[in-house]
């Protein structure tokens, strides 16, 4: 794993202040939002660009603690006398539910994604969960990516499916949930959704399922990766984004989009998203170290492993 | 792979005639019940020893097929003038959730397992899904068994919780399917389930979750095995009996109990469940082949394989 000197990788997206009630407690205004979380997790691979737009409410710890994760701001807008991004939600001891109570878009609502001239260049792009027309947007600006990965929600499944359709059409990656891909291709198992979903223009498909670990869908090829089993989760949200960051992160630091690197870097997201959740916000992010990664990579081998097939036994 | 020259496996379980009905197609009284599914898996393996209850309209040729698949039918009681256990029911495009239509209990309502003096000293015990009564039962008739696996269904779970209870006091392995362990133990994440499941007694538990894969949890070790990726499933039918057939069919075979093996079997049972659906009633392990088989194992192989932490680069 490099620390962090890889090629950069441009993160448009959310960036908001969460408040989150789950079974073991709650935060109020929070560090949330998916540009956020994704980038965070991106930077202890890869130092990131991002693109995003608070209000000047956005606390200036924030900001700075952004900055100190080698995290580029020049992407961020900072609207004056606006309100930043705000969502409240709580889960239930089904932590697999969000149950929104609040969501006031405030800047975001007006949100226009403009890139620095030096982001224009940028060889990995993730389009973090947001409206897929802006999703367009950025991809309308960045000059020649080596790699586009795009994450979404049901939200713009239901209410902007066309501009959608149009964003998987021109991306490397496309990076769902299971009952996302389900609503998208109306297939019921996930294989043949994955399948469906490959042919709308993606060469790699990545489902996140959860407690049920990943799989990653790349050309006919076809990698599960399980889970890390915590027994006590203490906040999901930002799971997906963290694993996200984690996954284009890690590609980005090899400089390298092969299958090889691919299955990797999904193993990376899960350790990223296996972390996240075991605290509020990005508050375990922030304690992370490179011997915490290496040590649940290696977590990881032990859950998958298995002896080969003894061919002189067979 | 050892072809079936293994240590013998005592199966006692359902003997039935299916009619099922699924999206690809439908079958009328076909071979069916856990102890069939199961001991023609297991039979890739080792020999087998079937204790069960059929009455004499059970189809002589369903009789000469296990016996020619290496299963012992001394154990098998024909009831004269009695009514094989019949079941009828369907799936509809979500194949995780069997409909009941009909199910006659006939011969297998007085059902009392009498083990034949040679199959009391069996080192491999499986008690596939059948009242947990019976399970004990059986369990006091065999002498000194190196293993025993136990599985289970919702309607024990709910009518016979206490004896249920006290059979997985005694036995070494529990198989059973997520929402199993959920309503058992009342824990929403299926890891601090099979947890709790392991306080309960067996050292192992084994939890299948279908097209999610399986996992094993072994004292403290756990191990996460993928499914592999059907995109036409004919009939789910008999799946969790024929993954629980190849577990324990793989590891009596190499009379060895060790996390290692117990992993390599977790895997041989995915590659018999994996066949199994792919066809009605038990009509693709008929034409199984033993290098079908290590095929497929080898394709489980691929699917898991990430490779491992490069510790030069980190």
């Amino acid at each position: 794993m490099s620390h962090a000197n890889g090629s950069p990788v441009l993160i448009v997206g959310s960036m908001a202040l969460d408040s989150v009630r789950t079974p073991a407690g709650e935060v109020q205004e929070a560090l949330g939002g998916a540009a956020d979380y994704s980038s965070v997790a991106a930077s202890f691979f890869s130092p990131i660009q991002l693109v995003g737009v608070v209000g000047d409410d956005f606390p200036t710890e924030h900001l700075d603690y952004l900055k100190s994760r080698n995290i580029d701001l020049g992407g961020v807008q900072i609207v004056k006398d606006g309100k930043t991004f705000r969502w409240a939600g709580y889960y239930d001891f089904d932590l697999n539910v969000a149950h929104t109570l609040d969501t006031q878009l405030n800047v975001f609502a007006d949100f226009k994604p403009a890139l620095p001239e030096q982001f224009k260049d940028a060889q990995y792009v993730f389009l973090a969960n947001i409206d897929p027309e802006l999703q367009l947007d950025v991809l309308n600006q960045v000059r020649k990516p080596k790699l586009t990965v795009c994450d979404t929600m049901n939200f713009w499944i239901d209410g902007k499916k066309d501009a959608l359709i149009e964003v998987l059409k021109r991306v490397d990656v496309a990076v769902m949930n299971d009952a996302e891909v389900r609503q998208l291709t109306g297939k019921m198992s996930v294989i043949t959704g994955a399948r469906a979903l490959q042919e709308l223009g993606p060469s790699t498909v990545i489902i996140k399922k959860g407690e049920h670990g990943a799989l990653l869908f790349h050309g006919d090829q076809h990698f599960a990766a399980p889970s890390y089993p915590i027994e006590e989760i203490a906040d999901p949200t930002g799971a997906g984004d963290s694993f996200a960051g984690g996954f284009i992160g890690y590609v980005a630091s090899q400089d390298s989009i092969t299958e090889a690197t691919f299955r990797k870097a999904v193993i990376y997201g899960s350790v990223m998203a296996s972390y996240n959740v075991e605290d509020f916000s990005l508050n375990r992010l922030r304690t992370l170290t490179y011997d915490d990664i290496a040590q649940r990579y290696r977590a990881f081998q032990k859950i998958a492993h298995f002896e080969a097939l003894d061919i002189a036994k067979a």
